[in-house]
């Protein structure tokens, strides 16, 4: 089955995810593609400049691969505190992962995690989410620009 | 004036955009932040894993400073032929400085730049864009999460 997420639910979600962030930050990471979105808007919301993209391959179409990749990692010099967004936390190994290069790269650095969806069975839970997700979400950004074709 | 620029119309444009591009690129690279959410539903669309972000100050508020800053390259070792996304090019100012930085650090990759508005009294003009621009846009992602809050 699979659930078609749209704009105006993403800006439902995105506004109760900034409820519930009770932490200041400086910088944000979008992991790239899905979270890039969310870290452009959120990135307006808190006025920060500091709005980078990471990038990880951990899905061919809907096929797991067996290893994620890492790469393009983000100067995060003159940082302090980084949130790292994601559009959903699902296996969780992305964001695991992810948080373990920056960690290994900026051990200084101190990092938490919003993410729109997160599924209970993820091996990692983000410090802030918006929606618990039990089945394939068709993302508006994954669909509305593609018409009539199908992913 | 301002005009508010929606999702609906985003989407619309974007489509506009895919149309126009008559040019096969490998890599995306979104100026951060006004170009991030089009760079999402770019590379999702051409399924393109390499988006990156490069990040610009030139703005402050609605103040323009004296001189824009470009900082957080992408590595485009593996880059050949690289699409530069943003919302406006408005005085030509960031876009021209950006391609200026890439070019002399990657004289062999080929740039090609593409954004949702164009103002004609910019000193550079993108390779395709969707619509010409005479007013200040307020683009949904600036204020759609500030609900009630204005600018």
């Amino acid at each position: 089955m699979h659930y078609y997420y749209g704009y105006n639910e993403f800006i439902k979600d995105s506004k109760d995810l900034t409820q519930k962030i009770d932490w200041g930050f400086d910088t944000i990471i979008g992991i790239a593609r899905g979270g890039l979105t969310l870290s452009h808007l959120l990135g307006e919301f808190y006025n920060i400049r500091q709005v980078y993209a990471i990038n990880t391959i951990g899905y061919e179409n809907t096929q797991k691969l067996e290893k994620t990749k890492i790469f393009n990692l983000p100067n995060l010099e003159n940082a302090k505190n980084v949130l790292i967004v994601d559009d959903i936390v699902d296996s969780g190994d992305t964001l695991s992962l992810v948080l373990a290069i920056l960690i290994k790269e900026y051990p200084c650095v101190t990092f938490k995690s919003a993410s729109l969806f997160y599924k209970p069975t993820a091996c990692i839970k983000p410090n802030w989410y918006a929606q618990e997700a039990n089945v394939w979400i068709d993302f508006f950004w994954t669909v509305d620009l593609l018409g009539s074709k199908s992913r």
